[in-house]
């Protein structure tokens, strides 16, 4: 695979190497790590790549690359969101896979320009939505399709982080610099973080958001997008839910917690303890299911160690490299998030950024 | 005191009795307990109170026991809440203190009525909202007071249940019965729970709501309140907040979470393990204060045990029945609910359900 | 009924008391608080109590109180250790039932004479094991009783706190006076709490201790009992074991696990979050058994208020003085711990204290 | 690296590939993966190495890979136990490095002859006790070692699991087979578990287990290896503590617990919850480190993920072969096991398996 973006100061490059080699499958063998050839260069070098072919931007990548016999099968989009779409299109273009962060796009308009190409693209567009590769999010995905809650009535999902709760863009961090600049960005909380709870919510429930009232704050002041957010949803069987996220709440590290609650059951899944997932009856038994444990077959699939054996965010990440290698080879498991899911999640975005809650004042008057 | 309600097959009426008298400053000698003599009476008999003094209604109630030079010196309203108002004005206007279940009464006008009551009343009266009773509550709303989390900025309170997840009230369960009817309740979750959360969220963020945008929903079908909520707030100094309470959260007994975000720290109390309260900092450490243990003086006179003997809800409710002793003592704490906090509660129920939120369809169109 | 011990500055008086008048089956109505007449007087004013009824000696109770029509039933014995031999023989002689603190005397020997006294007395006596009050420890000795773990193959009790972790009994401290002066508690961590865990174990698994392998140790400088004690346990089905109890285990409030392990499945219940009881099985299944959900009668015997709702110490508490009261009136659950159970108890602290363990030295040499 | 054992239906060969390549410092090429050339063979091709380093036997792969120019620089031992010491010693003769499984070898004069040739051997041999590996494993041990705790007093560290409450040996399952049968394993839940929790209590307390009191079991009729252990310890400076592992334990997965009690202050590790770290106060204060917030350097190291980005048992495996990688390098962090380290295991399981509990009989008589 080549990478793009993922240079030096980069979170997001080094987990997308770490996670797709680790059952290899894959490996990392070009990139254009970063538009500063320098900087390309040297990233080149922390990740021990032939020097040649850390490249100093993805057309030259994408150009060299198709002239080698040993060239890159598909690309990883790893860059600031406005680079999503151009990336993207120049590989499709080339006739190469990609395996894109999401959210899709910066924008909607671009979102449908992607989803157009990849609906005729010679090979697949696939987006990384992390939290999807949890073995027991799968199982609760298949818990709920195989009707153990019932029909689904509430979905509550959550997804809050603390590490934007100061003005860090202010301060020269690079990651809060270009995720709180709008025209790299796109949206702030609602496009970093909400979209991920957004897509967790759809992914387990099996069921789609069809109108919501959306909340966005920006509660830092001077800070250019959303850093905070709170949405009522509505799916398209009735039922309910909420959706909170949050880059300001001061001391939560990665809080992404999802409650599903049907006609007969609910069940829980937590991040920071994504080993379990708790499934709750109406006669108040609670039965917790552990990875490594008897599951069905997609968490079983997605888990490498006994019970018992910690497996994390690195090993979620690479079961979604694990589906992409295999999808490339033939097998599609249709768990990984297509155009379509992306463009869903950039009208989820968009339309969140505009619409604001009917508010109603609380007046007290005796 | 005399209880008005708490008849055969109810849940709060023993548990007031049970809370009164836990500190032996008060003791239950009177009542009203159903609108049915034999039933009140069997009651009485059940309390093992003097059989003469259970009576027939509060009226008589009232009327016999001002006879008496040890009658009652105050009422507790246990009925259902369109009982509230009347009770509640014929007890202050024989001169008896009253303690009040929450919601205050039926319906926002009659909130406006007893308000205006109670206001030039000789006598107290006050709103057993309980879970302000708990030490880690009142903790939680020092740590506030004093600063230790800087401006609060988000608030995030859920109440949810699961009890009434089938349609009980069909079944003849009698709590599910009056709680569900509109005449007798007012309103559903929102105004048995939703306003629990209400309070405690005001209560310890100390700050008031003075915007929302409800979502209320009645998910069992025939039911004729709602029984789902899901709620956007925004407090006084611009923080923002959501509040989630369910009655149909399948597998939830009784999830009361409060978490409040600041500016430096935030803090995290749940009810079902309600000894310890979270407070996190910025910088990620995180602090857990356990109940006995070195706390604000509030917090320690709420509570009667060494650390690591759990005190649950009756301690908690015990102890708005302690500062109600000391309140005709004399003595005001300031936490007690008084006719002002129940009309703020009333105006919520009553603005949350005809609001409507201003809903934006999901259209995805390539 | 009448106290015995509890004067000011006791933890345990108070306790007793509240948990005593709970149900409002019980009321205290005398007591010999102190050896100090004018402090026992001054505890019966605390305790509301008619001030003819705070004698100044246990004897003067006995006698004072069988001369009243009214006189107490029975009494407590709250005192420190050393007393409560001589305590509980002057009520039975008395004619009078006896409720006593834990462990059941200073000596062995002591509860040789009182376990003759008992047997032959023509009241109840019985000890307040406090721990065997919770619910969920009554619903896991079903659990074990009807056969759902299987055959018991190991039991692991712990039992630690923090508080001696200083020398806080040279400090004035008064509980830790006591507590630790051989002339009154007779022994240290494993009288005060290691009993506990030894009881606790028995009666959840139902089976007998009949051979251990103990470590006292002292690990306060100056201190003249043990604060911190290791057992190797072995049970008469041949099961083994391990009970941990610790005085000076810093940061630890009251930390009392237990955990059963049997062939087809296990249990594991925790103090200080007493409302649950976790249930394990052979394939991984994990139950989780919540309060006020459907469990055996005994468990919900004990239980007085709706799932979610935490009751804990004091209710558990409350849970032997209303088995003791009925079994005053006759009505025997045979789950609280007689003169033959606080001889077993006796003996093993006793045989604890002489023990020590077969130690082998850990050499390495190449 | 060159890997001996880990061929089909191995658990830990897999675990140890995807551990060494996390980082991509360190590449599996070589390997005997099997007794059996046919199994190595198929092992091969399952790890996509070259066919032509699939080797029949480790002699083999030893002799054969000195011949290439790009032949192995170290091998990890994988094996059985009774292989461990011909294999250490065939590649340390070689002048191969050696990461091996623990325990050091089958039996304690095995053990000694290793330690002898590891000491004069011209590179390094180590042990892969895995939960050294986790970061804040690292970090208990530099709080202890900084005096955060104060002198430790009692140290208590439990592994239990419960995949062998049944004779699954007799069943066919291959990696119960060899660890229940002496020959091989050369002792049984000591040797496989109790001897990672002892190192564990030594890695983490900075101190050295010098006597103890050890009662293994065997629970599951007729197996030939123990099952269950219970262990007194007394440390070199006066510490108490107890050691429990169990593999009979049903319902656990893989429960590795530690708890240190200083004077001042305690703390509690989970290894299933390996990303926290609990130190409590003598006042009461408990504080919850969590990986990736501010921690000692050794922890921080030993993390790849922000906070809230869950690592676990791969991460701490490969964090040792990091350590192992610059090691080689001829940098040393100290926090690998050597041989010393190695024979103390040794020595530990040799002695309790001779020892038994000075056992005290309870008995009473009134």
């Amino acid at each position: 695979m080549g990478l793009i973006g993922g240079g030096p100061g980069s979170f997001i490059g080094a987990v997308h190497r770490l996670a797709a080699e680790m059952d290899r499958e894959i490996e990392l063998v070009a990139g254009a790590f970063s538009t500063d050839p320098a900087r390309s260069h040297e990233a080149g070098v922390g990740y021990r790549i032939d020097p040649a072919r850390a490249y100093a931007s993805w057309t030259e990548m994408i150009t060299q690359e198709r002239l080698r016999s040993d060239g890159v099968d598909f690309v990883v989009i790893a860059t600031p969101n406005h680079l999503h779409l151009p990336a993207a299109i120049d590989a499709l273009d080339a006739g190469l896979a990609v395996m894109s962060d999401k959210p899709m796009t910066a924008t909607l308009s671009e979102a449908r320009t992607l989803a157009a190409k990849a609906a005729s693209a010679a090979r697949p567009y696939r987006l990384s939505y992390t939290y999807s590769g949890y073995p027991l999010v799968r199982e609760a995905r298949r818990q709920v399709a195989e009707g153990r809650l019932g029909p689904v009535r509430k979905v509550v999902v959550e997804y809050s982080q603390g590490w934007l709760a100061r003005p860090i863009e202010a301060e020269g961090v690079k990651q809060a610099g270009w995720r709180t600049e709008p025209a790299q960005a796109g949206a702030g909380c609602i496009g970093d973080i909400g979209v991920h709870a957004f897509h967790l919510a759809e992914f387990t429930a099996g069921r789609r958001v069809t109108r919501f009232c959306a909340d966005l704050n920006t509660l830092v002041p001077g800070r250019k997008v959303d850093d905070d957010c709170n949405v009522l949803l509505r799916f398209d069987n009735g039922a309910t839910g909420a959706l909170i996220a949050s880059q300001i709440a001061v001391g939560e590290r990665n809080r992404l917690h999802l409650r599903i609650y049907g006609e007969r059951a609910a069940l829980e899944w937590r991040q920071e303890q994504p080993n379990t997932l708790a499934i709750r009856d109406l006669d108040g038994t609670e039965t917790i299911l552990h990875a490594g444990t008897a599951l069905g077959s997609e968490a079983i699939a997605a888990t490498r160690l006994p019970a018992g054996h910690p497996e994390g965010f690195l090993e979620a990440f690479a079961n979604l490299y694990r589906d992409f290698a295999r999808l490339l080879a033939g097998e599609d498991n249709g768990l990984l998030a297509d155009a379509s899911e992306g463009l869903r999640g950039m009208a989820f975005i968009d339309a969140a950024q505009v619409a604001d809650g009917a508010w109603t004042d609380l007046e007290i008057s005796a």
